[in-house]
């Protein structure tokens, strides 16, 4: 295993620390948790928490800022955080106007956020949760019932955190996150496998010229395995499960995540986005925004993912409001 | 050659496409060239540019836009651009007031830029040129004569881009870019070979757990291999060299550049921005600034290189200076 670690055991608690070293203005940690939350109390609104196992990085802490995430939760490394950590959140953000939890399909993500909003709500704050599930590539997996949570899990946090920005109240940024799922769908594929730093070796193996089609962030079989094809041809394919998903008409405006899964290039991932431009421009479908770049990573895996998001002019306002954080700003 | 590509003949030119399709409102084509200039001209000002080989990104193109690059130019991987592409630049960006060109100290790189700067001279564009060289690893190598220029570029273009924006004049651009030269120190180190597209085979072997330490963006040769070390060691070998030749004091303030090299989780980047913070505070030294990602890649390369740029108060406040460009939106 080759790392830039020091040891296995500490790898999220040295990461949460490296991210507060880095941006001080934006994150500060919760004392005694996996948690981090935003350095300077926000005005009193709806507040949103992710997380989950890490290995996403920059998700979640890295969208920890104005206009995204209040909290986010950082469990072992492709582990679900425990309740206890995910309430420790919902305390320390809660301003009184409500939580909303932002949660990626993965069981133990799902069962561990909704015990920590019963906890919560023993204390009298208001939770509510959303799962997301953008993942088109399959239905249940290893650890999901139903379809996973991928990288569209970033444009809640965007679209979601703008309208709690705004001063949206819980129903409301409830609505527009779950809008928000409804009309984001996503599908990746693995040219390497990735490995765990407390496992210390791979977690699957691909041959020289294979690659997974449909492959999940924790390494989660996909759909299939073949010989690596063309940019273009896999782009293809996998935007296409995408589109029989979202049923677009011409004219139709969507925004692009074209996500790398950590050991990707960014070269590769501009190549990969000039043919999805390229099919959406045949169809007649117009890209209101692009983002290009690791937003949800799969540790050192490389490989992407391909996103879309079917907007209207509500979503497309919030999509562009401004935001401020350590992994996205954007004016 | 796992890559997600069509074709190594045309990875530049989809590439440069690809930011164009994702950043309309950035960057634009000078048609028939591989240059990316921003997409609506600025106000009459100093215009910076800068380029090199492909294979870097978000290096250079990432950065064209308010406050950074007025253009960028991309030779094919790892291989110099050649002048008339450069010139082709200048031309494009001049508004009258002078272009700088900022310009890794690399043979091929320093011949052709200069060459471009005399081509422009002789159609009346004032032109003048900086020569990075922030590499402490070695002196000379294999396509350099001096130093290497590598990660501190950003910090160049981050900086001499405010100056020029504020509404410096050439000369002023041009002392101010000298002044971070003169004061940003860089080491980098790797965790794997990387593969050229068009070679189809790596560029180096490395052990299973080797390391090279010192090792260039282009896999020149470091100073060193040896069996891998944890994060801290490592970081304190990179900074302990980056430091030697600072003569930093005690409260001295810094900005910190942990840059991936392309194939780095960013997970790892952060628990090496640890060390960095930590070793920085014992000594007294303060942080103004950490900017942790990938900046200055080595194509699929993992490994990472630390960056260290004393500031004065002029510098500070350019590097504070607001800048929306692909790869870098500061407010």
């Amino acid at each position: 295993m080759k790392k830039i670690i020091n040891n296995p055991d500490n790898v999220v608690d040295e990461m949460l620390k490296g991210i507060i070293a880095a941006h001080p203005s934006y994150v500060k940690r919760v004392e005694g948790f996996e948690v981090l939350v935003r350095a300077n109390a926000p005005q009193p609104k709806v507040a949103l928490v992710s997380g989950g196992g890490s290995g996403h990085e920059p998700s979640h802490g890295g969208f920890v800022g104005k206009g995204m995430l209040d909290g986010a939760v950082a469990g072992a490394v492709f582990t679900s955080p425990t309740p206890d950590q995910v309430y420790e959140a919902i305390k320390a953000v809660d301003g009184g106007k409500g939580v909303l939890l932002v949660v990626k399909n993965y069981t133990g993500d799902v069962m561990n956020f909704e015990m920590a909003a019963e906890m919560a709500a023993e204390e009298g704050i208001t939770v509510e949760h959303v799962v997301v599930n953008d993942d088109v590539a399959v239905e249940d997996s290893t650890w999901t019932t139903g379809r996973r949570g991928i990288a569209g899990t970033v444009l809640i946090h965007k679209i979601a955190g703008a309208k709690a920005e705004a001063g949206g109240d819980l129903q409301e940024v409830k609505r527009v996150a779950e809008k928000v799922i409804a009309n984001v769908k996503s599908m990746g594929m693995a040219l390497t496998t990735c490995t765990v730093p407390a496992a210390g070796k791979p977690s699957f193996v691909l041959g020289d010229d294979e690659v997974e089609i449909g492959m999940g962030i924790h390494g989660e079989p996909g759909t299939h395995r073949e010989t690596l094809r063309s940019a273009n041809d896999t782009v293809d394919h996998l935007l296409g499960k995408v589109l029989e998903d979202l049923s677009l008409d011409k004219d139709d405006e969507v925004a692009v995540l074209v996500n790398g899964l950590g050991g990707t290039p960014i070269m590769e991932l501009y190549v990969a986005n000039l043919r999805v431009a390229e099919v959406l421009a045949e169809k007649g479908i117009r890209i209101a925004k692009t983002y290009v770049g690791n937003y949800m990573t799969s540790l050192d895996m490389a490989g992407f993912s391909v996103t879309v998001l079917k907007l209207d002019a509500e979503l497309k306002d919030l999509l562009f409001a401004p935001a401020d954080t350590p992994a996205l700003v954007q004016n």
